[in-house]
């Protein structure tokens, strides 16, 4: 689906390739009987090669069943996207069961046997490694699987529902740069995940467009959580000559460059701006309110529940800078 | 099970009671044969009397199946709930639905028909008010019902998980009492809830314990969430002469008031102490971390999903106040 949020631009793409209404797209894809033999294989080769896994089967023996998978139950992103996914479910009809990983490998194989023996009609992999033995169980086990914000590249053909992170990174960091900065600290993810590459590349690409070459000096790595965001914040304001400016890929670990600077007796925005990522509910309470990167989490989550029921074909969701109080001209 | 926080200690009680030893009540509890009558019977009716519901059927029609139902799905308690409630369902080797209430009266028709139809081993109603037509449902549909932080007093035999709500707000209070403050601003939430009167009654009875008496003029009412707390954090500030100290009923509200002080320049814990209530993940990052009282969010969610599955029988699980750096002597 490349970079197509709505799967009804597709559906009308669809219908405009294939010379026929949108309403008769929508026939195709609801099976129904009152499409001649030669649209309905037209159109429904069309929905394959956009993406589209075969149309909602309301079978008797549905599982009436969406799993989600989270590698744990947490406040962060899993609560923001688990409202999406619960809206979508209700929506199509479909009970929404939750299960964490964060119980090691005996639970990855009771999670395995209980899809087995339970029957769903697919499982949404909320930033779960994508490759990894699970997947190929499920895969085994004929379950549809979906991708929320994967952590890894996913095989060939697993659909998958991301956000913009490249655009982004981009607009975070040029939003800095327009402001003047010119030391800006970057406190990265860990680098084997995909969206942690694709921000950098972004935070990298901005300086390319400002003609500013980024200080490679003022990278610190973290791991998206707030403790990593107080140490990695902590060695850049103590570097000798410490950036006015950092963007954290994480809005927890923004808040945790908000603590380093408290302990170090340095304000923000005045002393030193600072630029989150996802737009958690946090960064509208931070004091001050967090600059950040709105990741639209509830819409992933519901486009990844339409799309593991067949009702759409994954995409990247845009993102969207908002500016608040934690940035300022220098 | 009145506070008894540990069914253990029950079974234990159960046993002494009963003239018999404590792996004779697991026996009578597990169904198993090997018991006699007289035994049996004298052993299951202590376990009634202790609010157990009977012993837990391995039916082979059970659904595996245990509904969760939100008034929102949220980041703020509903996800530390969760994640009690997703591992003690793991233990249990049942799976967990979520369901949220939020898009009102259809909404709730919609889940009642699906429990109906998709069968479930029991429903954990969190935050949800007891009484409603929903409960009525339930009922009706003989489906076990557990009040997870009940909204209101259960009927008659609905067992319930709660926390220590009059006890942790007395602690607060005491806490802020000992260091010498005596205009107290309370930011209470709304007086329909059960927990919002007992905190009440907490914070009253910590100042009839010090002999101080409370300021009616200082008390303000929010709606736990944060802006309602910037709003109620703020109109205390303004009053002529403003509290030295505030106890807000939840941390979003503690964090609002946060807010409320940076907007006029009043330094936390400077000129301002403030406790909060919950500890949920955020109270550890606020800048200053905010000493707040404890709940045990993830052992009440574990807790009320044994008791729906007829492993506890429900109770009430201690808070404890948290001193972090939002609070100091006047």
């Amino acid at each position: 689906m490349g970079s197509t949020s709505s799967d009804r631009a597709t559906m009308a793409e669809i219908a405009h390739a294939a010379g026929v209404s949108l309403p008769t797209v929508s026939k195709v894809w609801n099976g129904r009987a009152d499409v001649s033999e030669h649209t309905r294989q037209r159109v429904d080769e069309l929905l394959r090669l956009h993406g589209y896994r075969g149309r909602r089967q309301w079978r008797p023996d549905s599982a009436g069943t969406v799993d989600v998978i989270f590698p744990e139950i947490d406040c962060a992103w899993e609560g923001e996207h688990l409202r999406g996914i619960e809206a979508a479910g209700h929506a199509a009809g479909v009970r929404i069961v939750v299960s964490s990983l964060d119980r090691g490998e005996t639970a990855r194989r009771q999670l395995v046997q209980r899809l087995r023996a339970g029957r769903t009609d697919g499982a949404i992999l909320a930033t779960v490694t994508a490759a990894g033995p699970l997947v190929k169980a499920l895969n085994r086990m004929n379950v549809p699987v979906v991708a929320l914000d994967p952590a890894s590249r996913t095989a060939g053909d697993m659909l998958s529902v991301d956000a913009a992170n490249f655009a982004g990174a981009r607009a975070a960091a040029a939003h800095l740069l327009a402001l003047g900065h010119r030391r800006i600290g970057l406190i990265a993810g860990l680098d084997e995940l995909m969206c942690s590459r694709a921000r950098r590349d972004g935070f990298l690409a901005a300086h390319d467009d400002a003609g500013v070459p980024p200080d490679p000096g003022l990278v610190e790595r973290g791991g998206f959580d707030f403790p990593s965001g107080v140490v990695a914040g902590g060695r850049l304001l103590d570097r000798g000559t410490p950036p006015t400016a950092i963007f954290a890929m994480s809005d927890l670990m923004a808040i945790g460059v908000y603590e380093a600077a408290r302990r170090r007796g340095v304000s923000v925005p005045d002393q030193l701006s600072v630029v989150g990522f996802d737009d958690l509910p946090g960064a509208r309470w931070a004091a001050p309110p967090l600059t950040t990167v709105r990741q639209p989490l509830r819409e992933m989550g519901a486009l990844a529940t339409r799309t593991v029921l067949g009702l759409a074909g994954g995409g990247v969701l845009d993102t969207q800078l908002v500016i608040r109080e934690s940035t300022a001209p220098i």
